[in-house]
């Protein structure tokens, strides 16, 4: 279940198998997620970056997809329960199995402040982009009418320096000075201030130092402050309060928009795992696998991706991958494999070995940091380098068209074609009766 | 104010005229409507035909552009009342004006039944077309889950036979039978029944007769049912009843999906304007105007589009438009050249008069009837034109390449990139806390 990088590349390897398989997830569709946050920038429409998971295993008759939410999981029984949208009424549904691949991912950690949560903004599903992009749009409306508050409706704070919050802060600032140019007539978009806070002591820690320090250059050129040693003490509806680390001042900085790109606590759904098997948890909720990502005591499954730490073959010690797609995608290609072993009697593949490919990532326009096993990149290259894989691996060749169309006409023009607020964003939503027909 | 058709063209033609011009919409973009019902199906995406106001005035620095809804209309005062979104707060601002120009547009009329608004579906603004995408992928989802209901989840009823009408059931039709192939595994998308519901007794009653004909007979050879000479006698969430004209029998058909397409209800602004003018409403809520589109009492005030009827200046009786963006876009225009030249203290142009230019409507792939003054088509010719005017309507250059593309793949693949579900659609939106910062 979970039809991500990881569960995709599972079902994918059982097509054709002879196996049925079912696909469980909560949307209709499969995400690019490495893109999202050019949804959330206006940079993408949201169809670019997602094929509807039906449309991507049609020709795999032996494949059926259910869309829904995974409520719990009963490995004594071997059942899960599916709950449905609300078009399909509140009937669960109860699916047993032979085999059960779990791939639920991982959301963003709020460091025990729950509280959080609802006040600062993702870039995780397509829906919380949405939301991004209708409030980080409203933001320049709001201070346009109401010029006596524009620096808190103009500063932007972007936590967590990873590669989506270096992505988020050089997006934003690049929609405020580029795009947004001539637009307005009471304020100046580009004096908005994008803050990007990070308590480590350099942004892009999973990169080589040289590249990380290159990354931060390239942001603070195109207009991103870049806190390093800071810490989030609060995060308030309508303003954030920071302390530098190892220092007691507090400072409070009015804004109405907090984007969250930090921390890792795993789907639920590895909770609901080792509450069965007895498997350890970290402190982000990440369950640990054996080495052949199975559930300590029930080889019948396999659990993967951002939710798991699989353990070494020779140590035994559980190992964070990188919550990267590469990553995910080769444990879903490896369980389909094994499974495909297993079910035929024979003992499949050795145990799990991820294969590092490097990494990338965008900081804007024509600027970029690759570290290719070694290789480090940055500038022009990277970017191209980025620009390459990242088409590469889209989903549908109307996407692949249709987003290099998009990226060709943002980088001549800088324009962006999908800045809109629509309902997803808005306060006011529509709610409608939906019962059952007949 | 208002960013549609009309308003847009109005404000184009005070570009440089040296007044002071504030446009005011409720939202940040302008809508190509006549393609709402394209992204409603799936076929494009909502930043293919909308581009944010902002953008297309950008260069007209006497332009300023307020999102808020009109709430109030003060002709004595000369003053227009503005109230902002939620990103705005609740202050309403008051606007003064020398000169204002009325393009509210105009809704659907539920013919007296004001409850069937909740329980139908529209697509007349993008948030309303993102709604129906969801519903009618959602149908699709809880029939392929709920098997012994399928026959209510996939009857889409839709309403009203006008262009709208007939393009979103030829395009459902279409989506079923063509698009969601091999996509599902319980149900067969192709058993989806799609009646038309129409009073009077042919469809396109705007066209000659003769295309009304060929349009019905295309509709059901892509598979929809039309029904003339039917009246709904009632609007509930799980089922509507029908019943023919003159006939006491009526017939209940479950369905979970009813796209509304009939009638016309002027916006509240023109209720508005009659209460301080004595202006005369239609049923409609229509206001009459004089021949040069203003208020009687009030030349300082003009109004135009979907929301007034225009008298006669011969016979003095109040003329009603067709509902089109051609008849909109020269009312703009005529409103902005009108008012360049009384600000100079010149008469201006003569009475407004419409220049019909024909009219069109697709039905489906490769089918479409276009009557161009006395020039009538039908088939792959007309739907030929209607492609290529459409095109060259689109504002911006990207949306033209993008929607060219999408357009040219739909038709030799059939597929529809854009068949998301997203939290538009959902019973389930996000609430946020979202107060002025600072």
């Amino acid at each position: 279940m979970g039809g991500g990088f990881g569960g995709l590349e599972a079902v994918k390897a059982l097509a054709r198998s002879g196996a049925e398989v079912t696909l469980v997830d909560r949307h209709n569709y499969f995400l690019f997620q490495p893109l999202t946050y050019q949804v959330a920038t206006g940079g993408l429409a949201p169809g670019d970056i997602a094929v509807p998971l039906r449309h991507v295993v049609r020709r795999h008759r032996n494949v059926r997809v259910i869309m829904g939410q995974v409520t719990g999981i009963d490995c004594a029984r071997r059942e899960i329960v599916v709950e449905h949208g609300p078009a399909g009424g509140s009937d669960a549904l109860h699916l047993a199995y032979d085999w059960l691949v779990v791939a639920g991912g991982a959301d963003y950690s709020y460091f025990g402040h729950e509280e959080w949560r609802s006040r600062a903004l993702e870039v995780k599903s397509l829906d919380s982009a949405l939301e991004v992009r209708g409030r980080i749009l409203r933001a320049f409306e709001a201070a346009e009418q109401d010029p006596a508050r524009w620096e808190g409706w103009l500063t932007f704070v972007v936590v967590g320096a990873g590669p989506t919050g270096v992505e988020m802060a050089g997006q934003i600032a690049e929609l405020a000075r580029q795009t947004m140019v001539n637009e307005f007539r009471r304020i100046d978009p580009a004096q908005a201030r994008v803050l990007l806070v990070e308590m480590g002591d350099r942004v892009l820690a999973g990169f080589p130092e040289k590249l990380s320090q290159r990354a931060a250059r390239s942001l603070e050129r195109i207009g991103v402050t870049v806190l390093l040693r800071h810490r989030l003490v609060d995060v308030r509806g309508d303003a954030v309060e920071l302390e530098v680390l190892g220092d007691e001042d507090h400072q409070t900085i009015p804004t109405a928009t907090v984007v969250w790109a930090a921390g890792v606590t795993a789907s639920p759904l590895a909770g609901m795992l080792a509450l069965q098997s007895g498997a350890e948890l970290d402190r982000s909720g990440r369950l640990a696998v054996e080495p052949d990502l199975s559930l300590p005591g029930h080889p019948e499954v396999l659990a993967l991706g951002d939710m798991v730490r699989v353990r070494d073959p020779e140590t035994g010690e559980p190992q964070v991958l990188p919550g990267v797609a590469p990553a995910a995608m080769q444990q879903g290609r490896y369980a389909g494999r094994l499974l495909r072993a297993r079910m035929r009697g024979r003992p499949g593949p050795g145990p799990f070995r991820y294969r590092d490919k490097g990494s990338l990532a965008t900081i804007g326009r024509a600027r970029a940091v690759a570290d290719l096993r070694g290789l480090m990149l940055s500038g022009f290259l990277a970017w191209a380098t980025w620009l390459g894989v990242h088409i590469f691996y889209l989903i549908g060749f109307e996407n692949r068209v249709v987003v290099m169309l998009r990226w060709a006409y943002s980088y001549f023009t800088r324009g962006r074609g999908n800045r809109l607020i629509t309902a997803a964003a808005s306060a006011g939503p529509i709610q409608r009766e939906f019962p059952p027909p007949g």
